[in-house]
């Protein structure tokens, strides 16, 4: 395995979750996801219940007055964010693994072999999806994917000076529609040809 | 070789034209684009020359005022866009093909079998790129890449209802950096896949 690490940004109900796990699988590498909620919540300053509340929220000004602004002066869903950024940098030293979501891309863009992939599909493709494998309700499909999806644009666009989703801030950018199996064959495609 | 129509969005600069030429090369197929204006104007309403001035223009209300409004009632740019849009899906009917710019994506997007590529690069990458390949003296490099690209997006923004360069258009976005030969290796592997 190259001393590669990738990060997956995904839409919600595209599959890029379990793409990076299987990808990680594969290489026989660590990836993190909400485990990197833990990891943090481990630092002992936040609870994990703390963490997991206000991960990946986005910020507006709404959120900020009334998710809470602590004695630091940053409300809380900001300081939970740098201390995911640095624990993001800190396992990234410690050599090759997947990170999921969390802006690790931005996180992470000063450092020579990155690889930033971006996974997303179509609607319908993220409907049946969250149905059959989230256990979201039928009825809910829709709009839980468009809230979901729209707070972790917010949250990418609010801590990065990028888009979220616009090709240009990925090295590859795939379409989970083919089957998240194959996807994991051509992000290591990719590798191998790095 | 599967019957598969692939088509390429790219960037100026980003190497896309040459990498559709390779593919299409190694696929042993056609790759349409400045010959798609060819086959236009073989048609005979419009000279070639006619065909390329009013290739890939955007469509804005000063340049309707300027670009020259005709007894048909569209301007003339729109009507070498409907050409090319009725020659592009003429060309899908005979086989399996590459087509370079030219909303290929959108024009088929009613087929299946339909491979959509977008090419992209950092800027630098492409400035070195247009030196050496295109023969673009260095001083105006960065304004040609900009104002070419601007163009592209005008135009594709224009005759599409999407945004060029949202990875989520495209089945595979790829950032050629990786090199030219790599990116084609990359959708022959995507090709196998399908």
């Amino acid at each position: 395995m190259k001393n590669v690490i990738i990060t997956i940004g995904r839409e919600y109900g595209s599959g890029g979750h379990y793409i990076g796990k299987m990808l990680a699988e594969q290489l026989n590498i660590p990836c993190y996801d909400k485990e990197l909620l833990v990891e943090v919540a481990k630092g002992g300053e936040y609870s994990q219940e703390m963490v997991e509340k206000n991960d990946e929220k986005p910020n507006g000004f709404m959120y900020s007055l009334f998710g809470g602004t602590s004695s630091y002066g940053l409300p809380l869903n900001q300081r939970v964010f740098l201390a995911q950024f640095e624990k993001v940098r800190e396992l990234a030293e410690k050599g090759p693994c997947v990170f999921v979501g969390r802006c690790a891309d931005y996180v992470l863009s000063d450092r020579e072999n990155v690889l930033n992939v971006f996974i997303y599909t179509d609607m319908e493709t993220k409907r049946q999806r969250v149905i059959e494998y989230y256990g979201v309700p039928e009825k809910k499909a829709l709009e839980t994917i468009k809230k979901t999806n729209k707070k972790r644009a917010e949250y990418y666009n609010f801590y990065t000076d990028k888009k979220w989703g616009n090709a240009s801030n990925y090295h590859l950018s795939i379409d989970s529609k083919i089957g998240v199996e194959k996807v994991v064959e051509l992000i290591k495609k990719y590798i191998e040809l790095m």
